[in-house]
């Protein structure tokens, strides 16, 4: 049993933070709200989503595990204006799910869950490097490291309390340095670590964190790199992992 | 003779209404003023159109039938802004059209209307489902209902006095229900009726339908549907008509 | 030696009228000020831009000549907000520009000068025909006339006191006439002059030239066109020189 309704502008920023990464979900359903977690096919960038019962409009749920076509179910969020209500309500028989949105009626087949890739879990780390920077800013070091390389460096200074991400091309670099004034809060354990990542996953994490969140991101030497942050302030919860790459492969 | 003046957004507007299904047509002036009768190469949708004289700034025709390549003619127009005057007279030696907009001059030839599609008659329909709705209202059913499928229906009940739209595709369905409150005059005559029509050909008129505008709707069963509205407050006249899809053909 | 500071939508606008008809060029630095003299490679069209050192917000340089990627540069500048400062350094040993966008730093490696095509000598023309005009209108003659060919013509016609453009298509004309009120300045010389011009340049160039800038056109009859213009209120001026093309060739 499902029943609930939501705001729209929420709910396509949730969603969103998922989609980048993989086509179809799990979704969990359960008296505490819904969460997704989800791998990319490739098994090396990891998201999980929290949207608590208390953020919806109105919410009853026994537990459920739905599977979603996110393609799908983003074309009908993207029905919705901003301010829009969508209700959704499961059918557990047919199983089907059915949107509404002002009048207008969707209704969508689920997936059976167990073709799904399995739900990843998501492993707690204890790393070095732990800042918090809007989300702009990780946007704007991701989008210049793309001029130049098709992988980018995230990595802490201890030596100087910066927070830097940098790129390496065949004749050009960039860089960005971030020390304690650039940043909302810098903790490098007077460590010096950096990590490796894909810019075609960044780029696309990157593009689905709002411009204006808070995002706490940890970073080690050689390791995952993990980002938390908040949609639609504070409404649900998100959290990245990247594994990075070895750059001596 | 043909020499007029008339608002630029007015008639780009109006031109577009035409252009969705045509790339060529006849236009028919007359000291009434100016209209078009077209149906597209397929004979599934027609439109005809009408600008009165005194919707003209200026207006002095005697009769003329004109071959327009609608192409050409909308890239001009589109080259005024949407406060500008655009000035249209015909060379009756040359057969050109001269367009003027504000210091440019455009010298168009015209077509041999001879070459051209016949202009096809309107019929009179008495179809049991009046309705008028507001074009946003349509543009967002059609837009929904491509999400599942190429064809959708326009339907009344009588039973519970509603127009709706559907769509049903392989494994989800769309279904927008409009009561009395949701639209501005509903007519069921008490009966139950749905017709059948190709998304493609609905999705081009309803882009060139104002979203302000309000369209009246006719709907039978197995028929096709017509649609009439205005454009810039009144000062053209717009009908649409589209042949049904046949379901079990 | 290189050092300086410049507003970002300064350096932009600036660049943009180079880029549009060349990839690569050279770049001249002297205690003047920043030049550049560069020729497409089909000797077609020419531009010259200078940014004197009083336009920069902070400017040392000696003697230096450099070879600049412009579709690199012009990526990187467009990381920048428009009221960004971009810092600009040249590191003489390696022969790389360090350039520095709120944060960012990108080095970007030069090109050798001598592997790119030669600086041209824009010609000192002592034409017929001298009209200033508006960007815009400029824009809006070469827009027109790409609707019905790939060259068109400016010319001056001394009987009535006008600068014309003009675009004869197989079909179908365009022709815009500017008189002394359409006009900041005209003067014709009471001659009559005109030359032909491919759209690809001039529809390049006209894109590059600011709406509001007062542009002045120098015609003569089967001669290049001049074009004087300037960016940002006069912080950078730009000289654009087209050669004609040969009606009867």
């Amino acid at each position: 049993m499902f029943r609930s309704e939501i705001n729209a502008g929420l709910l396509k920023s949730s969603v969103d933070t998922v989609s980048v990464l993989v086509d179809e979900c799990k979704v969990r359903l359960d008296e505490d709200g819904l969460s997704i977690k989800a791998v990319d096919p490739a098994n090396v960038g990891m998201v999980e989503l929290d949207i608590p019962a208390g953020s919806f409009e109105s919410y009853e749920a026994d537990d459920e595990l739905l599977g979603l076509n996110l393609v799908r179910f983003e074309d009908i969020v993207g029905m919705a204006n901003k301010g829009d209500t969508v209700e959704m309500e499961l059918d557990e028989e047919t199983r089907k799910l059915t949107i509404r949105i002002d009048g207008l009626r969707y209704t969508l087949s689920l997936i059976d869950p167990d073709s799904i890739h399995q739900e990843p879990n998501v492993p707690d780390l204890d790393l070095p490097g732990d800042i918090t920077v809007a989300g702009a800013e990780l946007r704007r070091g991701v989008k210049a490291a793309g001029m130049v390389s098709d992988h980018m460096a995230f990595g802490v200074s201890g030596d100087d309390e910066t927070f830097y991400m940098r790129a390496e091309g065949d004749t050009d670099d960039v860089r960005v340095d971030l020390g304690e004034d650039d940043v909302i809060e810098l903790e490098t354990g007077g460590e010096n670590a950096e990590s490796l990542f894909s810019l075609d996953y960044l780029d696309s994490m990157a593009k689905a964190i709002p411009k204006d969140a808070a995002v706490a991101v940890e970073v080690g030497d050689d390791y995952p790199v993990k980002m938390n942050f908040d949609v639609a302030g504070g409404d649900a919860k998100v959290t990245y992992l990247l594994a990075p790459r070895i750059e001596n492969e």
